[in-house]
């Protein structure tokens, strides 16, 4: 019963750090399938020339305004490739008429503004940055349903969810509940992390990722990230969301429904198996990725989240009850934060500390607009920038 | 998005067993989502007379004939519920034009001609009987295409598996993984078990179940009779179906499909829910059944089934090789193995022996009529009816 797929043209934002470089290797595995018109970087410019050289998109976008130059001259030669730069050339591409799925896997709150631009223009959005929804996740999704636009999960968690939901009734979801690893540091206590540094906190035991969400990892504020993004993502309650710490990230997530049945979604951790299902979707993909067997996994754990060792997870669920910009906050907070600790500028127990701060200095905003948040993101920033430096 | 949904009206057949009561547990959960119209029960005349007084059907089938004149006696005040006797009975009332699903929870061959005689009338079934599939799959699933008629699993791994199924394509699939519990005697030698007793094989760690299914958990041939269970019920080639061991049964199956991506259902072990999925499909019926929590199942474990201790298994998968009469040989086999060793007659490791001395003395037919299954069955019990007797 299988027939050929229409070949999907795809925006890829963010295309040389680890989600860009495993969506590539997604689309050389299915060749035909998919067609790649734009590639952007903010700074790996050699890699982005190389992907270009590669794939021959329709454009390129180098973040960084300062390489533009270089890049224009690397791809002199090759000039079916328009080459671009600046954040704002992000929004424009994502919104060309050509493009059917936009993956967005750039780091944090960058994403935003391209995000809002390709659903303003009914894209279906393939969304590896979480920071988007946890922002902003009422603005996105009002936007989402207003433009028919879809989005799909390429966080390994909210795929597990999506594959779990498909087939069932929304209203058939009583809770989901979302695994951690729970990092390098998991076990821990809170004297034991006073010292720990940031070659320690880098090296997450299952997941091969960027520097940012690694760290993230670390602290669970990735997971507390998670938590906010799925309510968006999924439509839920604050009550409707549970973390279990499973280490060995073979349960990628799952739901309960109102029977009491759960499902789960399970795999070896490679985010291309994700990746490739937002961008395949509603197709499953068959492809020779190495496969999970029980055998090299004969035992499966889980246990309770650390809340009082690693706080920043019950400041996002605080920060996803009080709603309004309070997330908006967090995430920023916690982006000048990271940066800080990976200049050793604070350590790792103080990456909460700088967090709830901003959660009790910036003003609260219960129904906040674009602008708002725009707002949001700068005021905390300078906050969390003063924290930091104290 | 709830709306009141339509009445579905019920026959059991096999009301006063383990799956029966249970169903009809169900049935009291959820007042007025179902009319029991048909009850029947082999033997257990009080048991059926005291349901046939809660629920009021239209029929009750007693399969024992001794007994039909004290069931009458017992329902003689209750003038809108005949009374009927014996097996023929039962294909007659399950084909009723009134009756929408018919749970077919008859133990071992006997469920095959009701099942058969549903099948003909379009009935939905709610299949509780694998050996329905086990004995006569092709048939029995290539009537079920003919007349438009559904067959929904109430086994827990099959519901498992068709839970995971939902809104999936059929040719996405790779393969199944049915989880097995071990049984009481996992992990023990054959020497170990040459002497252990029926009362030592009747004690199944996780599952409350009836007497013929708790020694077949016991050997192995219930996950057995499973695997050809599966194969029929989801279409699936004799390579693309696995076992595994785990025993707290929590995961109750899993679904491989060609992307690599594995889902799987999972549950308290309560067969309330997959009795429940069957029947409402494709309904999830809220419920207050006891919920699953990881913080009591802090570790799952998982292992290769022991083929060579539990020789069952494999024979299982050779007879599903073999096709054609072999697994309705191997099935009856077992049943008369079962029976001989809950009267004492027969020792546990004896129980493949017969089967397996069945599966060479009866004569192989490559795509049998249903006479020819009936004459298989009778076959093959007088074969094995000698062996135990020696």
């Amino acid at each position: 019963m299988s027939f050929p797929q229409p070949q999907r043209t795809l925006a890829l934002l963010g295309s040389t750090g680890s989600i860009g470089t495993q969506t590539l290797d997604v689309v050389r595995a299915h060749p035909g399938r998919f067609r790649v018109a734009v590639l952007s970087a903010q700074r790996s410019a050699d890699l982005l020339v190389a992907q270009a050289r590669e794939f021959k998109p329709a454009a390129v976008v180098i973040g960084d305004e300062s390489q533009y130059l270089a890049v224009k001259a690397a791809l002199a030669d090759q000039p079916e490739t328009e080459v671009l730069a600046g954040i704002a050339a992000l929004a424009d591409v994502a919104a060309r008429p050509e493009i059917d799925v936009v993956l967005t896997a750039l780091v944090g709150y960058a994403g935003l503004l391209p995000t809002v631009a390709a659903l303003k223009a009914g894209k279906t959005i393939a969304l590896a940055n979480k920071e988007t929804l946890v922002v902003a996740g009422q603005l996105v999704t009002a936007l989402a349903k207003q433009h028919g636009a879809a989005i799909y999960p390429v966080d390994s968690e909210h795929s597990a969810i999506f594959q779990c939901l498909v087939g069932e009734k929304p209203d058939s979801v009583e809770k989901i509940i979302l695994t951690a690893s729970g990092g390098p540091f998991r076990g821990r206590s809170a004297q034991d992390l006073a010292q720990v540094t940031k070659a320690q906190a880098l090296k997450h035991p299952n997941w091969d990722m960027g520097a940012k969400i690694t760290i993230d990892s670390a602290s669970l504020m990735n997971k507390g990230l998670e938590v906010i993004e799925a309510k968006w993502l999924f439509g839920l309650t604050n009550e409707q969301i549970e973390v279990v710490v499973h280490p060995q990230s073979i349960i990628h997530s799952l739901v309960q429904f109102t029977d009491g049945s759960l499902k789960a979604q399970l795999g070896l951790p490679d985010m291309k198996l994700p990746i490739q299902y937002a961008l395949g979707f509603p197709e499953r993909l068959p492809n020779s990725f190495p496969r999970f067997s029980f055998l090299d996994y004969p035992t499966l754990t889980f246990e309770q989240p650390d809340t009082s060792t690693f706080r920043n997870l019950p400041l996002a669920f605080e920060a996803m009850r009080r709603g309004g910009n309070a997330p908006c906050v967090l995430n920023a907070a916690n982006e000048i934060a990271v940066a800080a600790f990976l200049r050793d500028q604070i350590k790792f127990l103080e990456l909460p500390d700088v967090v709830e701060n901003c959660l009790s200095k910036v003003s609260y905003l219960a129904d906040p607009s674009l602008d708002d948040y725009v707002e949001t993101d700068a005021e905390t920033r300078r906050i969390a920038l003063e924290l930091v430096k104290l």
